[in-house]
């Protein structure tokens, strides 16, 4: 089963694709897909857009999440970050994917193991949960660790519908 | 030349086509895009993208218009906005359209002579300036006088090239 995870930013969207087979994980690919700083923002975002829709493409996930966003105390800064947001996450829609939302807390506990983590233990954590895998930019291990959440999250759910048809 | 007007909301996102020959408007056709309030987000955002499209496709614009975002106090509110914006400007934007976006004032100041009105002037400017056209909505009324307004800024704007020609 593989899992899209993406990172949404108008400048820079993260994301990594990553397979899960229970709890066993293994790296497929990561990287960033990113906007021209000088286009409208009409342009921007199909290029955001047509980005996350190439990736889909070639590495085909069944499945995809998105973190949260944190919402920010400039609302000139949540809007462009929403406008990202929707059509980063409209891509896998399209494409008939199932597309699941996880706090930035959720992927930090799945990632790290606790709620309150730094930026750089994400990075450390992806790359021991992942061997193998060497993410360039902060946006792509972010993708990554929103995916790993999203894998334990359907591990765990499986686990308890089997536990429930043995009883 | 037709041109869309694009009202974004995640709820109902309204829209407008006229035709302008210079500063002459005629009504073409309005309506609103809803989305299922109880679907997923990812599925709210494609149901958007997929209504703006097929207006698209049915009435052919050549230019699209949206208006700038008010910036809600609420956070998580802007954030939503921002994600039908985003969804719902990709569409003509995929399609070639150029898309311009104009400050709610200035669209008000284009429709009813001045930077502050209220809703209802708008809605009653929008059906004086084009007849024939009874919008249902209010969200298809404001979509119409941000077309309204793309028409104006066009026709001075030719207006000025003329002049600078003929010097």
């Amino acid at each position: 089963m593989r899992i899209l995870g993406l990172d949404p930013g108008l400048r820079v969207t993260g994301w990594g694709v990553l397979t899960a087979d229970g709890n066993r994980l293994s790296h497929v690919a990561d990287g960033v897909v990113t906007s021209d700083d000088d286009a409208d923002l009409a342009v921007r975002l199909a290029q955001l857009h047509d980005g996350v829709m190439a990736i889909i493409d070639r590495y085909e996930p069944a499945e995809a999440a998105v973190e949260e966003t944190f919402v920010n105390r400039n609302p000139l800064s949540t809007l462009k970050l929403g406008q990202a947001r929707g059509v980063v996450m409209l891509a896998p829609a399209r494409c008939g994917l199932p597309v699941a939302e996880y706090t930035p807390n959720a992927v930090k506990k799945a990632v790290v193991g606790r709620g309150h983590a730094e930026k750089g233990q994400i990075d450390l954590m992806v790359r021991m949960l992942l061997p193998g895998c060497t993410p360039d930019r902060p946006d792509a291990a972010d993708a990554l660790a929103v995916a790993i959440c999203h894998a334990h999250r359907r591990a765990g759910l499986a686990a308890l519908v089997a536990g429930a048809a043995a009883r």
